[in-house]
C-alpha cells in the first residue's frame, strides 16, 4: 500500500476502507507507513488502527511521532494505549519525551506508575533497563492443569508464555516452556516437569553481556534477578537482537572515527552529521603535528636526496593498514568475548609471529618492485639497491611495529576500563606514522652513506 | 566446574559421580568443555552424558570434536543421535564433514534423509540453507482441541511450538501461537484464531535479508515457501541471530583489508591469519605505486620548499578519516537496508554538504595551527603563510573529494553486485592519497612563485 492510496482515501473520507486496510496490514508496516504523513493526517490514521495492533503499532514509531501522537490523545486514549503497552516498551518511549509528556503519561500509568519507575531507575545499558515485567509465574506445588487455568486468566497480559518461570517465595527456581504445558497431562506437577539451573543475569549486568548469552545458549528469554536471587523482570529476543545491532553498529561507528549516533543514515541532518564527525578529525589532524616535526627533523637528509620521499606514502599506508587489520581483530575479539584481557601475552605472541610473516613477505616483493618496476622500467631518478633495500627494511619494521601496537592499544584500553573501539585504526594510525617515519629516516641515514 | 575435576573423576573412574553433574549442566556448557581433553577422553566423556542433552551437546561442538566423536561411533549410537537431532543442524555437521563420515551420516538418517538433501541442495547463504523442517502445521478446520491432540503426539519432534503453521494442501494460510492455543477454548476452531498474512521468505530469499525480517518484525520464526507458496519449512530466531553476527563479523574484516574468516581469533593458526591478511597488504602496497610516481614527478618542487613534504602525512591521513567516515556509514546503510543503490544522489548531495562543513571548519584550524604553532612556536623552516593557506586549501579539497568518493564507491559496488564492503576505507584511502596529492602540488605551484 503506497502513501498515495492512503491519502485518496483520506480525502474522499473513506474511513472505514482505511480501517479495513489496516486490519490485513502488518503493524511494523503501518509504523513505517505513518510518519509520511503530516502532523493532523498522522493522528486521524492512527485512530483508524484497529484497538488491538494500536499500541504495537505506537512502540514501533520513532520518537517524533510519538510525541504528536501523544500530545494529541485524549486521556482516555492515552490510558488505553499505555494499558496495552508492555513496560519495557512505556520506558523506551518515556526517554525520549519531554517532561510535560512523561508527567502526562506518568499519570496516566495507573497501577503500572511504580513498575515504570523501577525500570527508569536501573543505570543505562544494564540489564534491568532493557527488561520486561510482565511474565507469567508458576509456583512448583501446581499441576499443568492449574498452570494452565492461570495462564488463560493472565496470558493476554504477558510479553511471552513460551518460557514461564516457577518460583517459590519470589526465588526463580526453573523454567516450563509451552511445549512442556502443551504436552504434558494436566495432573503432573509443575515441579516434575520444570527444567532446573536455567541461565540467568542480574539487574545490573551489562546489557551487551546479556545478548551474548542468548546468542550463546540459544534461549528465548533471560531471566533478571535482583541481589536477593528473586526474579524481578525477563530480556526477551527481540530485545537482544537490537543489542547485537546496536553494539556493532557503535564499535562501525567507533573504528571509522565517528562519534556514536543511533539515527538511520538518511534520517540524520546535515549539521548533526557534521557534529559526529568533526571532533575526530580535528584531532587527528592536530596530531599529525608529530610526524610532521619528524619529517622537519630530516628535511636536510630528505632535501639531499628526495626520492625517499615518494616512498612515505607508501609506508604509512602499509604501516596503517597492518596495524588496523590486528586491532580490528582484538576489538571484535573483546567485544564478542573471545578474547580477554589476560590473553594479552598468547594475543602478542601470535601478532608478532603473523607480522613476522606478513613483515618479510611485504619487504621481499616491495625490494623487487621497487628495484624492477621504479628502477628499470620506470627509471625513477636516484633509485637504486641501497634505496631499495632501506625502504623494504624499513616496510618490514614498521608491520611488525603496526601489529603489535595495533593488538595492544585496545587490550591496554579495556584493562583502564575505556573503550577497546577507540582505540580503533585513525587513533593507531597516527602512532604508527610516527614510528614508521622514525624507523625510515633512522634507516636511511644509517645505511646510506650520502645521508650520513 | 574445571578440567581439572573432570580429569580427577575420570582418573578414579567415579563416572556415575560425572554423570549427575553433567544433568544439572547446560548442554552449551559442557560443549565448552569437551574440547579441553584429549579425543579417547572426549569420546568416554561424551557418553556419560544425559541421552536427553546429548545430540544438543553435540550440535554445539567444534567441527573438530564432531569428527572425533562420530568416526567414534558405533552405527547404534550414530542413529540415535541423528534421530535427536534437527535437520537444520544436522546440514551443519554434515556440510563440515570429509566424506566417509558423510556417507556414514547419510546411511543412518533412515527417513531423514531425503529432507537432509533437499536442504543440502539449497545454494550457500539463501532461507532454504538454514530453514529447518521440524515444525507443527495445523488445519483450519481442526479446533483447538483437536491442535493441542496432535501436538502432544508430535510435539517433542518440533523445534518450536512457540508458532504453528496452519495450512492447507501445502498452502500457507496463518498461523496460531502457542499463547492462542493456551488461552482459546477446547471448542474453538483453528481458523476463527489464527492471524493472517504471516511475514514469509521464499526457499531463496538471502539469508542477510531473512535475518533483517527477525530484526524489523520481531517475531521468533519465519516460514519458508517455495515457488507455489506452499510452506516448506521454517528459520528459528537463533539462526538469525547467527547470521547477523556473521555478517557484522564479516563487514568489520572487509573494513580492515581482512579476507573472511569465521574461526574464532584465538583459535585461528598464524599460518591462517597470514593467509586472510597479507593479499590486501600487497594489493594495497602495489597500488601505492601512484602515489610514489605522483611524488616523484614532483620531485623538483619538493626540493626546492621542503617544509611541503612535512604537511604529506597529515593531508592523507586526514583525507583518509574522512573517506572512511563516509564509507562506513554508507556501507552500514547498505547492509541494514537503511540505504539503496536509488538513494545515490540523495547520499551525494548530504555528503557534499558535510564534507564542504567538516572542509572549510578543518581549513581553519588547519591554517591557524600552521600559522601560529609551527611558525611561530615551533619556527620550521620555511612555513609561512603562503604555505598555510596552500596546505589548508588542499586540506579542504581533500576532504571533500574523500568523502564524496567514500560514500559513491560502495553504491557504485552495490549496483554492480560487488560487496560494498571490500570498497572500505583501505581501498578508497589509496585513492583519496593520490587525489590529494595531485590536488596539493597542483595548489602549491599555482599559489606559490618559488616553484612556478
Amino acid at each position: 500500500m503506497t502513501k498515495e492510496v492512503f491519502e485518496r482515501l483520506l480525502e474522499e473520507k473513506h474511513y472505514k476502507a482505511i480501517k479495513s486496510i489496516f486490519d490485513t496490514m502488518n503493524p511494523v508496516d503501518i509504523a513505517v507507513l505513518l510518519p509520511e504523513f503530516e502532523d493532523k493526517q498522522l493522528v486521524l490514521l492512527f485512530r483508524l488502527i484497529p484497538k488491538e495492533s494500536a499500541a504495537m503499532v505506537f512502540t514501533y514509531l520513532e520518537p517524533e511521532e510519538e510525541q504528536v501522537l501523544l500530545e494529541a490523545f485524549t486521556d482516555n486514549e492515552l490510558k488505553t494505549i499505555m494499558d496495552d503497552m508492555f513496560i519495557d516498551d512505556t520506558v523506551d518511549v518515556i526517554e525520549e519525551m519531554p517532561a510535560n509528556v512523561v508527567e502526562r503519561m506518568l499519570a496516566a500509568a495507573g497501577d503500572k506508575r511504580n513498575a515504570i519507575n523501577a525500570v527508569l531507575n536501573y543505570p543505562e545499558d544494564s540489564a534491568g533497563s532493557i527488561m520486561t515485567l510482565e511474565y507469567i509465574s508458576l509456583y512448583p506445588t501446581m499441576t499443568i492443569g492449574d498452570a494452565l487455568k492461570k495462564i488463560k486468566s493472565r496470558g493476554v497480559h504477558s510479553e511471552t508464555v513460551n518460557t514461564c518461570y516457577v518460583v517459590e517465595k519470589h526465588k526463580l527456581l526453573g523454567t516450563v516452556s509451552a511445549m512442556d504445558l502443551l504436552t504434558c497431562d494436566d495432573d503432573e506437577f509443575i515441579s516434575d516437569v520444570m527444567e532446573d539451573n536455567p541461565i540467568t543475569v542480574t539487574t545490573l549486568t551489562d546489557k551487551e553481556e546479556v545478548a551474548q548469552l542468548f546468542n550463546k545458549y540459544d534461549v528465548l528469554t533471560i531471566p533478571v534477578l535482583d541481589n536477593e536471587k528473586c526474579i524481578v523482570g525477563i530480556v526477551t529476543v527481540d530485545d537482544a537482537i537490537d543489542v547485537i545491532q546496536e553494539e556493532a553498529e557503535e564499535d562501525f561507528q567507533k573504528m571509522a572515527a565517528i562519534a556514536p549516533t543511533d539515527k538511520p543514515y538518511l534520517k540524520t541532518s546535515v549539521w548533526n552529521l557534521w557534529k559526529v564527525r568533526i571532533p575526530w578529525l580535528l584531532l587527528l589532524m592536530l596530531s599529525a603535528t608529530f610526524t610532521g616535526i619528524i619529517v622537519s627533523s630530516f628535511e636536510d637528509a630528505l632535501s639531499r636526496l628526495v626520492v625517499l620521499t615518494a616512498y612515505i606514502p607508501m609506508l604509512m599506508g602499509t604501516g596503517g593498514n597492518s596495524g588496523s587489520q590486528a586491532s580490528v581483530t582484538v576489538i571484535r575479539g573483546l567485544s564478542l568475548g573471545e578474547v580477554e584481557a589476560k590473553d594479552i601475552f598468547k594475543v602478542m605472541w601470535k601478532e608478532i609471529r603473523v607480522s613476522v610473516l606478513c613483515g618479510v613477505s611485504l619487504a621481499v616483493a616491495c625490494f623487487f618492485k621497487i628495484v624492477v618496476l621504479d628502477g628499470m622500467i620506470l627509471h625513477t631518478e636516484g633509485v637504486d639497491k641501497l634505496v631499495a633495500l632501506v625502504v623494504a627494511l624499513t616496510l618490514c619494521a614498521t608491520v611488525i611495529c603496526a601489529k603489535i601496537i595495533g593488538c595492544v592499544l585496545p587490550i591496554v584500553a579495556k584493562v583502564l576500563k575505556l573503550d577497546p573501539a577507540v582505540m580503533a585504526s585513525p587513533f593507531i594510525t597516527t602512532i604508527v606514522d610516527a614510528v614508521s617515519l622514525l624507523v625510515y629516516f633512522g634507516v636511511a641515514k644509517s645505511l646510506i652513506p650520502a645521508l650520513a
